[in-house]
């Protein structure tokens, strides 16, 4: 390994401030930059909402890496600067600190540049470059604080877009005393991550607490002395409109990779938008290496290249960049197995592999299971869900989602299956943990494969 | 599948009643009858504890099938029955039930005997064929029954043997108010699900509540006026001898499988003194099943055999028994993975595979991990310890042990690594599900395995 050898990293959100940190345990000797645009280090994105609820006491707990860390750990960064160009030729980044440009000489180079919310078209949104007072995206500290500020005395929020934010979100302010109604443009909530059938045992579980308009998107705002007090909504189906008084909006419909930086010199940009990266988590650019928010990679099971969304996989590509760019040798799963899960409402959910829609390019057998978390006779015994997607041709495991008691826990079986390429008949057989104050004999991930085993008994 | 195929079943614990259940389902015409000793059906012998914590409110709800249930299902449940002898060679058995003799035919035989306590030398502990009032086993449903009588008053309880049941025993009865003692013989409590580390790190917790005698045994008992009131042991090191007050005396050293019939008619029995069967839980002679504590079969890990004790692995050679006796095809995995899991005092335990002792015939590599069950930042997160087995030539998972939070779905996961014969270094990068309330980005199970890497990175 090479002394003196120079990395910047760009971003210090948890991918570039993984990668700085796994390059610098791969050569200690390395001198390492971090250039970060916002005035934090490295914090958890993740734990927004429930900073919001209430459930972490203080915002600025979200920070996991403090600066102090990074020079304890020798690694220099830089806050409130930008990376403003990249001479790829000659190796060097200029930066710019408040109005001053400097550069820097870097050997590798690590783009961690993350993805920025994406606003819907909504009328009277926005008020110049910013959106008007009661308007907020999820994605940064900054909205952390000001939505915790602003939702004092406030009442009715609406939460536009249904995906695993929207829905923590959503409970997070449910917790705060707010009544929440949540605006989805697609058929149920929640579709990203589950099947359709799987999502409405969510979303009828949570009617009870919450509002959900299926099917809809706001068109516009209005608001009285330039603070939010309407939103209008539109049925996509039937084209009928309703406005709703409200005191908040919360925009969680979606980010888009920030990759203008890695474009420019010459990155490879997939049909996702996100830079196209190698199981090093490598651009097509030798020596560049890009993570997280801002990469796109194939999925394990499908291999169609997706945006990369979900904090585990950004860190697991912060190691592989950070060992690679400093001269080790680290490589990824040859794609991204999507193991996902949240909890709002009571209720968790979990899902891994690609959803039904995703899968189109398989013959797939699925089938659902709804069983007990314990043995009938135990009290206290709560009902999970499991659905399992299976390749009729190679019985192999392609995906699951489950709803309800442990679903984390229980995925991740499904996915060490995955993994392990694993028949499902096989998996059929594994022996689950069981006692009865904790699991039945025979648990929901495996039931659920005798019931695909009859499917594909009868269609023989 | 034939019709009127006759199927006698010996005994109606998990196993028999399992198997009756599957070889219904597998040949509807068949006829089957099950012989039970006892006054009870099918119930679940594992619940015990929790009927004596109370958790369980009544006793007789542990019957997880009724008489009703198997008539309903046109099987014929004989109680109170004895197979007295089996004439192997025209396929018949005589069954004694009160003083009367009647034979039944059958064209395949189960044999689901189970197995009995076996009680330590203990002097006094016997009063002709009894055990002296305030003496106990746990094992049946009477032996609930007994116990939960007899704690009405009473303070103080020596449990023997401290494996899972004891401690669940000790539990149990903790929760009811008693002072409980354990009295163990080996240098630690668990150690036939745990290496002596991590069942350390139990039985210091624990320590708190109840009072543990390692390397002690029970050498003898005093009575008055026929009771239990003194307890005495002794330590295997030192030869120390103590004696204890107390009103009860609970033994759970562990039982001998019930074998004679078995043998009778010429079944391979093994060295551990079980019936040994086949992947189809056939034992040696043709058309003759055997299920359940009677029986002995392979592990999946180093492939010696082992008494089946878990009910989890019980249920599943009663339907590998009851599927193949009725005609069908149905195969068990080739070895138990022995996936087993507790909670007692708040703390759960789980293992999969044989502990450090049972794997000395490989090359072992093996690391521990503590860790915490949430992200650091995250309120109320709970310790992890997790221990980790490796064969050093295959890279392959021997074994795993986890104490801590969601010990049991944990070790799901390993259980399903070690049957897709997953490589540590490629278990080592399953995305394993991730939100703060639920998971951290990185789980223990994955980050044992780091160590594991970094261990054999420093035997190069």
């Amino acid at each position: 390994l090479k002394e003196d050898y120079q990395i910047v990293v760009i971003g210090c959100g948890a991918g570039g401030g993984t990668a700085a940190q796994f390059a610098k345990k791969t050569n200690r000797k390395s001198r390492i930059t971090i250039i970060e645009k916002g005035q934090y280090p490295q914090y958890s994105k993740c734990g927004i909402p429930y900073t919001i609820s209430g459930i972490i006491p203080k915002i600025d707990d979200l920070i996991e890496f403090s600066e102090e860390w990074f020079s304890k750990q020798n690694i220099e960064l830089i806050l409130n600067a930008n990376a403003e160009q990249i001479d790829i030729k000659n190796k060097k980044i200029f930066v710019k600190k408040y109005s001053e440009i400097f550069e820097k000489s870097f050997d590798s180079l690590i783009i961690a540049t993350g993805a920025d919310p994406v606003l819907p078209p909504i009328k009277n949104l926005k008020k110049g470059n910013n959106c008007i007072e009661g308007v907020f995206s999820v994605r940064t500290l900054d909205d952390a604080k000001k939505i915790s500020s602003y939702i004092k005395n406030k009442y009715r929020v609406i939460i536009v877009g249904a995906g695993l934010i929207g829905l923590e979100m959503a409970d997070s302010l449910f917790k705060r005393g707010l009544k929440v109604t949540i605006v989805e443009v697609l058929s149920d909530i929640l579709l990203n991550t589950l099947d359709k059938d799987m999502a409405r045992i969510v979303s009828e579980k949570i009617s009870d607490e919450i509002i959900i308009f299926k099917n809809h998107h706001v068109t516009k705002v209005e608001s009285v002395n330039g603070k939010l007090n309407k939103v209008c909504i539109k049925n996509k189906i039937t084209d009928l409109e309703k406005s709703i008084d409200c005191d908040m909006l919360i925009i969680v419909t979606g980010t888009k990779p920030n990759i203008d930086l890695a474009k420019r010199i010459g990155c490879k940009i997939g049909l996702n938008g996100g830079i196209v990266i190698s199981n090093k988590s490598e651009t097509n650019i030798s020596n560049v290496y890009a993570v997280g928010d801002c990469t796109e990679y194939s999925n394990y099971v499908n291999h169609k290249h997706i945006l990369t969304g979900l904090g585990s996989i950004v860190v697991r590509q912060g190691i592989a960049a950070g060992i690679n760019a400093a001269g080790g040798d680290y490589k990824l799963l040859q794609g991204v197995l999507n193991t996902s899960t949240s909890e709002f409402f009571n209720i968790q959910i979990a899902s891994v592999g690609p959803t039904s829609d995703n899968l189109k390019d398989f013959s797939v057998i699925s089938a659902k299971y709804n069983g007990l978390s314990l043995p009938e006779y135990f009290p206290n015994k709560k009902r999970v869900s499991v659905k399992l997607l299976v390749d009729e041709i190679t019985g192999n495991i392609l995906g699951a989602q489950i709803v309800g008691d442990n679903a984390a826990f229980r995925i991740n079986t499904f996915a060490a299956a995955i993994l392990g390429g694993i028949h499902f008949e096989t998996f059929r057989k594994l022996e689950t943990a069981y006692a009865p104050p904790i699991a039945p004999p025979f648990d929901v991930i495996t039931l659920v494969c005798d019931k695909i085993s009859i499917k594909l008994s009868h269609k023989k």
